[in-house]
């Protein structure tokens, strides 16, 4: 097992990684501090995990609550499902929050936390690639609006979180590679050593070899924690977390996320952020087919959807949180491992972009 | 004018208190970082004050709205009509929001702020007494659920408060006087000097009179104030501050939010808080009676509603944010000027106090 510390000066947490940690209490119970816990999971987890660490918790004053899976249901009715039960249990400020899931549970369990009488502690335990190398670092916590992503949140850190990789055995295989799209990000976007592995293990990662994939998480993990790290509340690195997003985004929007999953519109949207980067002249068009190259072998696309046009883009794109006073900021490459935020990549440019991939 | 500053660190913020600053644009320009604005009042106050506000914003990208008025819309259901209204005029993470109204508008406006884009600025311009002593210090804010008051919310601080005493103007005589038990309590809690000088000005405080206004407002802000800083997160001091409280939202709630109004039910509860200190031998009986007639003079009801049973009390209470762990904790005085949080009041104790008051 390997620990990781992201380091938030009160709000710092650990993150362990490794196989069978599950039902590990004693990585558990130390950050449970109070006697009430809420298990927040969905119809698809339930099964699979719940029973497995509802005996950890023996001796608390265990509620659960078991979500519709799905995207479509982080929404603000969902949310009140939590909050009614919290409410109903009595549970009091002390109460400890678990999300046992993957991002969607994470997010809404995350929200819950940050919203139930002004704050309450949680704890992570992702189940899913997507939400061990994203979701479960850095505190973002939310759920979506119809007009809108993720438009309603607030920053709230888990005072731990313990990513099991045997969980992601139970993991069908579209949202393993999924999850495989925000890995390959973390290497372009600040580690071209990382890259470079990923190049060289992609065939492990899609076997699931669990010291591949825990070397994976580890390096994912270690890549965030360092952004968070540095600029916790969004103000300029972590934007760069963002590459791939603002395409990827307007293509979950557009399809009203009953399309592709949230990794593959990533991959589509990495695919069209270096394009433009290449562009600009900053990568060379062989690394934008190298790149290509490697989400082929993730089982990841590279194309918009069918009949997604150029003008859909620029509409959901304009909500983006990357607008600020009306001007759209997009996250780059400078090079491979290494991303910015900026104003100037030419709007030509960019409908060159769409319009090439909305062709 | 008097401007105290809330020291925060980085979340540090001015309260400018006066006449006549509600269109003083030398005051709220400064702390809009964009060119987007969203006002936020209700159909009570529009009509009075939203025309003379508005001017001051010309050449931002305004938009407005007008919620319906009263505790019961501080749900969940009216803060999605801030968010649509965010969303459809595509404000990005640099829009402020100003809530012009009293403690409701703030309250939603500043949870609005709170969870839009996970979190932006917002101005309170309070026009409420209550507001102006209470909701506009502190940060908290949030909505209410069917199950309890305030239990959804956040921590999140305005970056300025105006409070103008000549919008006091056209409070009605009972939420004035609402707002003046929550002056009185924090003579009450933390400033013996101030109780005696609020018995010796309670004439001219009834009577609007501008200076004693500004004055009370002014001790009240830096009386909480003070406490805020000392204890942001409501870990033990901030405690105090619910002096009342407990009894008061049983009230409250039992009444579903149509009986008395907040600063009425926290009268009540004062005097039963009070009554309760003098049960355990902190302040005398004479100044439980003395209490009692600066809230007659104030207007303020020192008795719990006719119908009301003790047994209610303990139901809702058992609900209220002092539970932790099951064990229920108020505010009493240890003195007139000093407040405590204890779970040692000796239950048959609080029962003769209940059992008295809802003879």
């Amino acid at each position: 097992m390997k620990t990781l510390h992201v380091e938030l000066g009160d709000r710092s947490y650990p993150i362990h990684i490794g196989t069978g940690l599950l039902d590990n209490g004693d990585l558990l119970l130390p950050h449970i501090i109070g006697s009430e816990v809420l298990v927040v999971t969905n119809e698809t987890i339930a099964p699979l995990y719940l029973d497995r660490l509802l005996p950890v918790l023996a001796g608390k004053k265990i509620g659960t609550v078991i979500l519709p899976d799905g995207e479509r249901f982080k929404t603000l009715d969902t949310l009140a499902i939590i909050y009614q039960q919290l409410l109903e249990l009595r549970h009091s400020r002390k109460t400890t929050l678990i999300a046992l899931g993957g991002g969607v549970v994470g997010d809404m369990t995350g929200y819950a936390a940050a919203s139930y009488q002004r704050g309450v502690n949680f704890i992570q335990i992702p189940t899913t690639l997507l939400s061990q190398v994203d979701s479960s670092v850095g505190g973002k916590t939310g759920v979506n609006h119809p007009l809108g992503k993720n438009m309603i949140g607030a920053f709230h850190q888990p005072v731990a979180v313990l990513a099991d990789v045997a969980t992601l055995d139970t993991l069908p295989a579209r949202e393993f590679s999924s999850g495989l799209a925000e890995v390959i990000k973390y290497g372009l976007i600040g580690d071209s050593a990382f890259y470079q592995w990923l190049h060289e293990n992609i065939q492990a990662l899609i076997g699931r070899d669990r010291a591949a994939l825990e070397y994976a998480v580890e390096q994912s993990c270690a890549n965030k924690a360092r952004v968070v790290a540095a600029d916790e509340r969004e103000s300029g690195l972590r934007a760069t977390l963002n590459f791939g997003h603002s395409f990827g985004h307007a293509i979950e929007t557009a399809q009203g996320y009953k399309g592709l999953l949230h990794g593959e519109a990533i991959a589509v949207g990495m695919v069209m952020a270096a394009d433009l980067s290449s562009r600009l002249g900053n990568i060379s068009p062989p690394e934008v087919d190298r790149l290509r190259s490697l989400l082929v072998r993730a089982n990841l696309p590279c194309k918009v959807p069918a009949g997604m046009a150029a003008e859909e883009f620029m509409t959901h794109m304009a909500v983006d949180k990357k607008v600020a006073d009306g001007v759209l900021r997009l996250v780059l490459l400078k090079s491979i491992g290494d991303a910015f935020v900026t104003a100037e990549y030419g709007g030509h440019l960019l409908d060159a972009v769409l319009q090439d991939y909305c062709g």
